[in-house]
């Protein structure tokens, strides 16, 4: 039976992309949140000719008849009623960010002017009319789309939405999701594990991976006892939209979640993909439109898994442009045999050349999570292959980041 | 006068690190923030001599002597005590997860041995001895260190800390920071602004950035009145570590912030510094240690400065290493005639050849905003040059990523 590749398994799980719908929430929480509506501009940017210097304003055909010396009218800072001037001869002392009053046209800096006795004297002799000024409407007219729906809430949106007065943002929902261990050899984090125990960590490294997504995400565990699995199972496809297994779907004796969830009409799309970490990768769904990405126990497989195809399906389900794609040179010569395709762990660098240079660090196989803690992403090299050199270059999946 | 260029201003903001201690923490909760201790094993990584594949358990001995059907002598799942055999033509059918028996030494899978009435026979010849074995201490030993102090908490390392039963990690504290701005131009994001005022954004932006970095800062709006000004700059220095302002720091009649910050006694560091974005940025500490920084009033300046110094400073605060330079290739011509360090907004791209590419985004000055959204990285133009041609290299300053 030919095993399922990586991309008929990327293929299959974008397949199965949902709408969750939208919520509305306080701007300043939406950070991080896939922005679901276009902002739009409530009126012009800027909103009236504003001056861009501290100076004097003056009307510039003033100058052109050969007025230098002014006499200020007034004051006028950012925030005031604009103030007008009557004579050519006058101007207003301004401050950046003030409102151009509509009877002057030209700003003149303080460093440019000698001011004594409520005068104001030019040093300099080219004033261009109009100079030191951002005027109404150049960034944006009113109603103009500002930003665009589709896309993360980043500060910057922050800024556009807090200067359009957008008090609430209307962005997409998370789906819910529960993270589900299971192994009776598994204790609580609190504990102190037998000898032949060993602590949960699996669920709290996607639960973190997950945060960073903005999503909070409930652990649930399962004990090794069928009809209990099959409840469990049944339970959470009701309540949540996304199953993130771990460990359990191998073909161990005591692994009852395979048969739980056949039991529970959940249909498998695929297992097993060709690559590894992460080969007895268990991907279905239940009739209710509820996902199950069951991903092997091996936590450094989990986490490839998580990021390669879950973090893939979420991008996609929010309505996120497909990631573009980042390319890293090998650092240096690795082999591998296995007609499968590779998820290498390695440090990345930038060299001179603006090139990134991905370094691999040596572990020891699929359970050192230690050594995830050392390097950044994964380096994809080609099922199709077994020596890969120093100075190809492959794809990049990088971890902790944002898409 | 020669005004500090960035590479002085950055040396002086890093002369200025602080050390804020630490802090306890649920590990959960401590995503994100510094590691300050190390973490070790608890016991041998892995803790006993692992199964890494379903299937029995023999003594290679026995194949040796030419055994091979085996007697199933009891099943041993993961986390069961171990079960020993006691002839050599016994076996333990055995799970993955599951300690390997004193008695035996190496496990065949599943798919290489037929089991029938209580009898498993092998179908294969070529068993190496301690095979499918992940053997006790090979990771680690018990008391190594698994993860080292001075990084920031990863999934990676919640993952290390859950598995050595660390339910709390000690973390660096956080500086505690106010973000200062002023002038009676603004209103608040629910306020319909007048004709001459507009909302105030720079805040919020700000606060955004240092929420993405675990800080969570104050917000505090200064109104143009030079007693009321002293005042909150007194209490914020007596209160904060860090004072951020933006705005207010220019010649303009109503600036009241440099008189205050003076009459405060706060040492003025720098002021103004030989790049755009951002030349009238103010630096300064006061003698009880409290840091400010005055960034300029327009919003790309404040968000340039704030990644490129405040972030700077703050992870070196924090005792993370010096952030590896990102380099990237500029992707069109540009020129910058001004002798100043030019801050180009930029979007990335990879390319076939494993560079990025930092191509410009044509915004209309300062003030724009909206045009921020749309890049994800500043290129630092160095001063001495006024033509940039694409396919030349510079340094990245990437947005809204960790250190």
């Amino acid at each position: 039976m030919k095993m399922t590749t990586v991309e008929e398994a990327e293929k299959l799980v974008l397949a199965q992309t949902r709408d969750y719908g939208t919520q509305s929430l306080p701007f300043e929480q939406a950070l991080g949140y896939v922005l679901a509506e276009n902002l739009q501009a409530d009126r012009d940017l800027p909103p009236f000719n504003r001056v861009t210097m501290d100076g004097i304003a003056v009307k510039h055909a003033a100058i052109e008849k050969g007025i230098h010396t002014f006499r200020i009218k007034a004051t006028q800072a950012a925030g005031d009623q604009p103030v007008e001037i009557n004579e050519l001869d006058e101007c207003i002392e301004i401050m950046t960010g003030a409102v151009l009053p509509a009877s002057v046209d030209t700003v003149i800096r303080y460093e440019d002017v000698e001011i004594s006795a409520g005068q104001a004297s030019l040093n300099v002799i080219d004033v261009k009319r109009g100079q030191n000024l951002h005027l109404q409407g150049v960034d944006k007219k009113q109603n103009d789309i500002i930003a665009l729906s589709g896309q993360p809430v980043s500060p910057a949106i922050i800024s556009v939405a807090a200067s359009v007065g957008k008090t609430h943002l209307l962005v997409k929902k998370m789906p819910r999701v529960v993270i589900i261990s299971s192994g009776d050899e598994l204790v609580d984090v609190d504990e102190t594990p037998l000898p032949y125990q060993i602590r949960k960590s699996n669920s709290y490294t996607v639960k973190a991976v997950l945060k960073q997504h903005h999503i909070n995400a409930d652990i649930l565990h399962i004990p090794d006892e069928p009809s209990i699995t099959r409840e469990k199972i049944q339970h959470c496809l009701q309540h949540y939209d996304v199953l993130l297994l771990s460990g359990g779907i191998s073909m161990g004796k005591f692994d009852y979640i395979p048969q739980a969830l056949e039991e529970s009409e959940v249909e498998k799309l695929f297992h097993k993909v060709a690559q590894r970490p992460g080969k007895p990768f268990w991907f279905g769904r239940h009739n209710n439109g509820a996902l199950v990405f069951a991903f092997p126990g091996n936590p450094v497989a989990t986490f490839m898994c998580l990021h390669r195809y879950f973090l893939t399906w979420l991008s996609a389900t929010l309505g996120l442009p497909a990631k573009a794609r980042l390319y890293g040179v090998l650092g240096k010569d690795f082999t591998f045999q296995p007609a499968l395709q590779y998820y290498l762990q390695v440090k990345l660098q930038s060299n001179r050349q603006g090139q990134l240079i991905a370094m691999p660090v040596e572990g020891n196989g699929s359970g050192d999570f230690a050594n995830l803690a050392d390097t950044e992403a994964f380096l994809e090299l080609p099922l199709e292959k077994s020596e890969f050199k120093a100075g190809e270059v492959f794809k990049v999946w990088r971890f902790n980041h944002d898409f």
